[in-house]
């Protein structure tokens, strides 16, 4: 008998009916001899219906009481799965996030766990129950509500399958895995069995969207094994896990791309010490987000170009920022190109395999794509190219790294 | 300055343009120089919709669940209010029942209201914030949230203001008073200035919908002046308060009536002892709410007659209990008729003057009704009378006892 975490997405229980096929899962699992935890989010359509309420009111809503308002969508959600649950002979009851003792800090919005309680479930499994337990909220430590951001509910999950040890924590999504590359774009992709937590991680920051990057950051912290597999049949998806020996001999992992970004650079900055700072304060002062950072080596007369990258919706405002203080920073000019993408390759086995970048950066140019930007981690390589090339890019990195067959023969 | 508890119903948190109203009088119920606290319903039809959703999984949730589900709807409309008031330059701090430690009975979707926390609203106060409250809502001594039943908010408000002590709870609905008879029926229906708590517990319990029953009970036992008024004007309304030297002097307050229900009689059962315990038990187990019961004096042959009204939507399955029944009671026969009205006068004056069923009797029969039961209290008579002639009745009782006239020509 296993203790099985179970989290369940918007889409997941979007419909009645579709609660009920959870509830249907949900029994099957339990029928099998395990306990269960069930974690949901809130009914596809309805975050946005409430945050469409809030906006009514206040374009700039405060974050206690907008913690407040969304955190009623999970609780419906808990509710009627409880119901369904209950319907379907199942016992089930539901909590809420200050009912399980989920404590954040006060970072209205994104909050972050701090710790969980463990004892109201375990009651709760001990009792013959399944837990159903409200993702994406918490409470601080003075009791107000919380929320934990997009994606927040995973985090959930990760977080009661650490504090529980459970034995797995299931992501259950529309897509049925973690894949070589999207397979929307590349034919070829392959579902990909295992992952590090590690991989993981770089891929959720690059624009992967199926998991949120706390939640692997729990993961990996208190080795919670995650499934990520599909709501809609029974077939195996991927697991994220700690790290295994043969994982190092594929040397990419996956291949990813991310269109959400642009780029800035600020040219003829003089190279001295404090004006990096001064730019990147400007910057989070207006709470705009910074990716990639590049400083070129000096010019001849002393001065650099600052290049890096924002969220496209805050280009216009950070080249504003970059042109109010152009003339005290002593730059020349200030240019944006929206028109960019990020395409990464990810890997643990680059820590034991040279030659990858040189690879990447070969095919790409033998393709005829300029590389504008570069940026390198252990186990990643990320690129900035022309946005109208990304497609073709992540091709042919596919391609060149061998995803395209079964690890096996690739390695 | 004085310390106002105000309730706005769902009607009047309708919509975000609606709250964005409801925060304007809040505002200016401050700006006056007072204290306030807001206790809100959820928006008109958000309720019924929760419902739908609930019926949608099963004919019959289970209650913890569906007090889960229900409180959302609050939790939504504190949040919004408290997002409109801090828009409207009135810091503003919303609360859930648990988080003011709002602690009920264990009977969900009907809890009763055990003890309220006063320390955390205090406090709120104390910072110069307005505090919005969650109606309808609170938890149990183990923390499972429950709910109040339907007017629940209204309770919630009145337990608020006692436990807080405050100068006056004040009840903003879509009336703007407490009639002497329902308007629509009668044109010379005149708005009650002053009420007392017992006068208007019979009124709420005989079909007035301005009030839930529970919360007048409250104000009445912590003498908690509440003031019912309208959202949508700044006119005085009705006050229920205690009762005062003066309020004898009128012999009836108001005259109300009731179709909702339906009459059962259980002809030629035997006249002893445990009949009508076996005949209500079978009522009860079935959660069928029993409002009249007449027994009336025995048969020469030792056989009486059972009469008593129920719900009308309970009347079919009534029946039915009686007739399974009739055979180990020895009861002759089953009848209901659901086409009957209650019909009540109302008023403390009725201890000090005699005569009112009298009069209330001859009225009716003069003009051709035919008063199929009677019950009473002190401050109180009603009766059963065919449906058809409800506004006939209440008229000629309405100018009979003399009010449509003000009551100093009355009196």
């Amino acid at each position: 008998m296993a203790l099985i975490v179970q989290k369940f997405g918007g889409t997941s229980v979007g419909t009645t009916e579709r609660i009920k096929n959870v509830a249907a899962r949900v029994a099957r699992t339990r029928a099998a001899g395990n306990d269960v935890v069930v974690v949901v989010s809130a009914m596809a359509g309805e975050t946005n219906r409430l945050v469409k309420l809030a906006y009514e009111i206040d374009a700039q809503p405060i974050g206690r009481e907008y913690d407040v308002l969304l955190a009623s969508g999970e609780q419906v959600a808990i509710a009627l799965l409880a119901l369904a649950l209950d319907r379907a002979g199942v016992p089930a009851r539901s909590f809420l996030g200050h009912q399980i003792s989920m404590i954040t800090d006060t970072t209205h919005s994104r909050a972050r766990i701090e710790s969980v309680g463990s004892d109201v479930l375990r009651a709760t499994l001990a009792a013959g129950h399944v837990a159903v337990v409200a993702g994406f909220q918490g409470i601080d430590k003075a009791g107000n509500i919380t929320t934990l951001g997009r994606g927040g509910s995973d985090t959930t999950a990760v977080a009661l399958a650490a504090a529980l040890k459970a034995d797995v924590c299931e992501i259950y999504t529309d897509v049925d895995g973690i894949y070589t590359a999207d397979p929307n774009l590349v034919r070829g992709a392959r579902k990909i069995p295992r992952i590090s937590y590690e991989e993981m991680l770089e891929l959720a920051s690059l624009g992967a969207k199926v998991l949120q990057t706390r939640s692997v950051e729990f993961g990996m912290k208190y080795e919670v094994p995650i499934h990520v597999r599909s709501s809609f049949d029974e077939s195996e998806g991927s697991w994220v896990v700690p790290e295994e020996e043969t994982m190092e001999q594929v040397v990419v992992r996956a291949v990813t791309y991310d269109r959400s970004e642009a780029r800035i650079s600020v040219l003829g900055v003089p190279d001295r010490p404090g004006v990096a700072a001064t730019v990147f304060d400007a910057l989070a002062d207006a709470e705009i987000v910074v990716d990639m950072i590049i400083q070129n080596a000096s010019h001849e007369h002393g001065h650099t170009d600052l290049t890096f990258t924002v969220p496209k919706e805050s280009a216009v405002e950070a080249v504003s920022l970059m042109e109010a203080g152009s003339a005290r920073l002593g730059a020349s000019e200030v240019r944006a190109d929206t028109n960019i993408a990020k395409v990464s390759v990810v890997g643990v086995g680059m820590r034991s395999h040279s030659g990858v970048a040189a690879k990447m950066f070969r095919v790409l140019s033998g393709a005829g794509m300029n590389i504008q930007m570069i940026t390198t981690s252990e186990i990643k390589i990320s690129v900035v190219i022309e946005e109208a090339y990304t497609e073709l890019a992540v091709r042919l990195l596919h391609q060149a790294f061998g995803l395209d067959v079964a690890p096996e023969s690739a390695a």
